[in-house]
């Protein structure tokens, strides 16, 4: 059968699909530290609309599985290709197709990168706002898939609400039309929004209507400031959101992550604190927010400087760029994902510092303190026999209790990377068993054959 | 059968079933002027959510339809009930279960109006921004149940933005927790997204976790300009969105909206343009905003004013205020609710106006011009013999050619008020055979005797 389907495959796409064991053996990772055991049979760079759907017409009449694929940044498992599938690369569909400047909206291909878009909208005054830290790396496609948010989204959304309309080929191979122009409509069911997010179960995203936003006006004012213990932080950080402020960037390191980047960039950022809280404000009222953020710091015990000068500014952000590289210095990381309602910040960061104890590790954790979500990363080390490495089980045990406190305290175990392959055990936890029913039950309706990236979130 | 039903839910819920007539008759109509042929057998005035499930537990075993009902303000038909179903009145859930000023949102009953809801929350100087102009009449839950819009959603949101989880009760009595507290998740698939606009048609809405807004601060600027002719107002409202300003507040109205208002009030705004603009700046950036719009509007032939002091501002407002009432005093009118692309809001006047040269009729139409949303109006007369309004075959087939001028210009046949049971017949024209027969199998799922909102929407 693997022969049939290859060569029907060969003869709709020519070369677009390819065997070649290099390129496979690209796909069985993604950003996770999660590899496949094996490589997939196949991979088809998608050029057109019409070479998904011959893709899926095929897959879907042999009923062999597809996984959809972006740039591959994903920290989830979602995008790994593994023995006997095909994997379905949006990569080079990656063309701006229109962009209206007075409609605020453009429409594109899945597979541009979402910074090049992004620097191609600047000289029109405009920006997509979903910002993922990966921003450089992934795709457009991939961010709609994962609803990726990032640094800036507590003050400009997710990619839910960056989102008019959505192309996407089923199952089956039929192309759907999602959503419209305008920027508001209610005919029907919210498909576009169902979408958005599901990680490659339902469907694969071959075009995109974008809401482009105006470029802030205003100078940009950046605050670093050094805490005595990361709660008091996380309490400034809460304060300065109930206060009505709404910073572009609000994003919070512990001790662990202070550590770390100062054995990777010989600073000493530690000596200065136990805890670093980035505020960046901008717009028209940037100035006077920024000043009002400085005194609920100070007021709260943290030190800080408060610069409106570019170069200063971009020398406290710097702090958190270095965070990442710094531990993957250091090794695999398996870089974890809660969110909590944005005044149990504190209460998580002391649960995370008791599994710190308990487990015997450093959990360096950073957050994106404006919506609640956190980044506990975990360090993993390679296996004595060599060969890519694997998350213990220890760890998983870790992370496991790490979700369930986030549950606990009303939050959810993946605030942005999704669910993917690594978090399917604990989703039922958070969605109980009728909604998890519900949820397959979906997703079944949109592909009977269960053909659309198996074992990942379901 | 029926008999068997009634006994069973008044065994179960007492006093909160109804089958005085006098009570059922109101539950004929709504605000759309359409009005159903027959009673229904009887309401169910649900006082908790045990009331709901028992309701629904009872319906779906004698395949009983059931009608969601909030406060009845819908202009889509979509809460009438007709001979032999039974209406699920969600209006006495009516309490705010938690508010958190630290977390920024609050828990309530469906039954909430939108306006008692925003009352509450202003002293903790927060409020809830989907703002219907029927707020003050209409439900939380309602407004979940249509993703309802309103004037200021061009800036801050529609509905679907400020809904963070939902408590849902399904057709067969089961009760679904969806979302969370949290600002962001991504846990599977966006249920909670799928439920907003579903016009009771998948589930009955019986809690839901909102997310609120600080104030805005500073000064709100009001603008009231007149045009010569509406293509030129329609001009300087997409310009001033392509300039990067956000109005709070930006409506238009046309010459026959002013004619209809001048006859009510005595005014005599029709001697001043055959447009009006209305902008509304708020927050930080208020007062530059509003000069940059103010230049805009004068640069394309508006004869404008602008004020910051508050009641002349609300004299600006007024004239917009007393659109409905004016309109409303000339007999039933049927409220359109088309939505364009906003750079197509000229060429949409300029269809509307055709239409009105072609049928011999005046359609006042107000737009939300900040988000390309129009509600042309087209009065219906009574019929000769008495009894209530029936919308005219020659009106709906205007109404069709206005549909189909949406559509072309990339728009959609309903911004905000939902499809309901009058714009049933038009939903395939935009969603497209594939899309509509999906919706119709996610309706299955969810609801597979099809006892919810039957005859609704699909
Ligand atoms: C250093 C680093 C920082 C990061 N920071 C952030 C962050 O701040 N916020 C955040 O949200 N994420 C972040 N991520 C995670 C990741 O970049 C995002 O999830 C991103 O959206 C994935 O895009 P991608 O193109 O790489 O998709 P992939 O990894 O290729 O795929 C991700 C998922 O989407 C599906 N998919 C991809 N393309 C399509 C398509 N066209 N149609 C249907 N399904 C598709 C895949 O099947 C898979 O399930 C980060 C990752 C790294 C490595
Ligand atoms: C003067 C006037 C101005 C208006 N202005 C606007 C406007 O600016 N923007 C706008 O969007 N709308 C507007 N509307 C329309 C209407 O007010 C909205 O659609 C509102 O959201 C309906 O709320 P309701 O409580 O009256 O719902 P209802 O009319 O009772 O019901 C509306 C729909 O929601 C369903 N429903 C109600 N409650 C529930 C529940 N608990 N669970 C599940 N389904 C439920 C019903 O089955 C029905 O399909 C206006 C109406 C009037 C009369």
């Amino acid at each position: 059968m693997t022969d049939a389907v290859l060569s029907r495959l060969r003869e709709a796409l020519g070369s677009a699909l390819s065997t070649d064991p290099s390129t496979l053996e690209s796909t069985r990772a993604d950003k996770s530290g999660h590899v496949s055991a094996t490589a997939p049979l196949a991979i088809v760079t998608a050029g057109s609309i019409e070479d998904v759907q011959a893709t899926l017409r095929i897959a879907n009449e042999f009923r062999m599985p597809v996984v959809p694929r972006g740039a591959g940044t994903g920290l989830a498992g979602g995008a790994v290709g593994e023995a006997g599938e095909i994997v379905l690369s949006t990569l080079a569909m990656n063309r701006v197709l229109e962009l209206s400047v007075a409609d605020e909206l453009a429409v594109v291909e899945p597979g541009i990168l979402n910074g090049e878009f992004n620097d191609s909208l600047h000289e029109h005054g405009l920006w997509f706002a979903p910002d993922p830290a990966s921003r450089a790396i992934s795709t457009i496609g991939g961010n709609i898939a994962t609803n990726a948010g990032g640094l800036l989204c507590a003050k400009y959304g997710v990619t839910r609400e960056a989102v008019l309309g959505l192309k996407v080929v089923l199952a089956d191979g039929r192309l759907l039309d999602l959503g419209h122009r305008s920027v508001k409509g209610v005919s029907g069911l919210d498909l576009t929004a169902l979408m958005i997010g599901s990680e490659g179960t339902l469907g694969v995203i071959v075009e995109a209507t974008l809401r482009l936003r105006p470029l802030p006006r205003g100078t940009v004012a950046t605050i670093g400031a050094y805490f005595p213990d990361i709660e008091a932080a996380a309490t400034a950080s809460a304060a300065i959101t109930a206060a009505g402020l709404a910073p572009a960037v609000m994003e919070l390191l512990d001790a662990a992550s202070l550590r770390a980047i100062d054995a990777h960039l010989g600073s000493n950022l530690s000596s200065r604190g136990t805890a670093y809280l980035l505020v960046q404000t901008d717009g028209v009222a940037s100035a006077s927010e920024a000043g009002e953020a400085l005194a609920i710091i100070r007021s709260l015990g943290g030190e800080a400087e408060l610069s409106t000068d570019a170069a200063e500014g971009e020398r406290l952000l710097a702090i958190r760029r270095a965070f990442h590289p710094s531990l993957e210095a250091q090794g695999t990381v398996l870089i974890e994902d809660v969110a909590v309602p944005r005044s149990m910040l504190p209460e998580m960061f002391r649960r995370i510092g008791l599994l710190e104890q308990k487990y015997h590790i450093a959990i360096p954790t950073v957050a994106h303190a404006g919506d609640g979500n956190l980044h506990p990363n975990f360090l993993i080390d390679g296996p004595a026999t060599g060969g890519p490495p694997e998350v213990p089980d220890r760890i998983w045990e870790a992370a496991g209790e790490l979700f369930a406190a986030a549950l606990a305290l009303g939050g959810t175990l993946t605030g942005e990377h999704g669910v993917g392959i690594l978090k399917r055990r604990w989703l039922g936890d958070e969605l109980g068993g009728d909604q998890l029913g519900l949820q397959r039950e979906i997703k079944r309706l949109f592909d009977p054959q269960g053909i659309l990236n198996p074992g990942k979130v379901f």
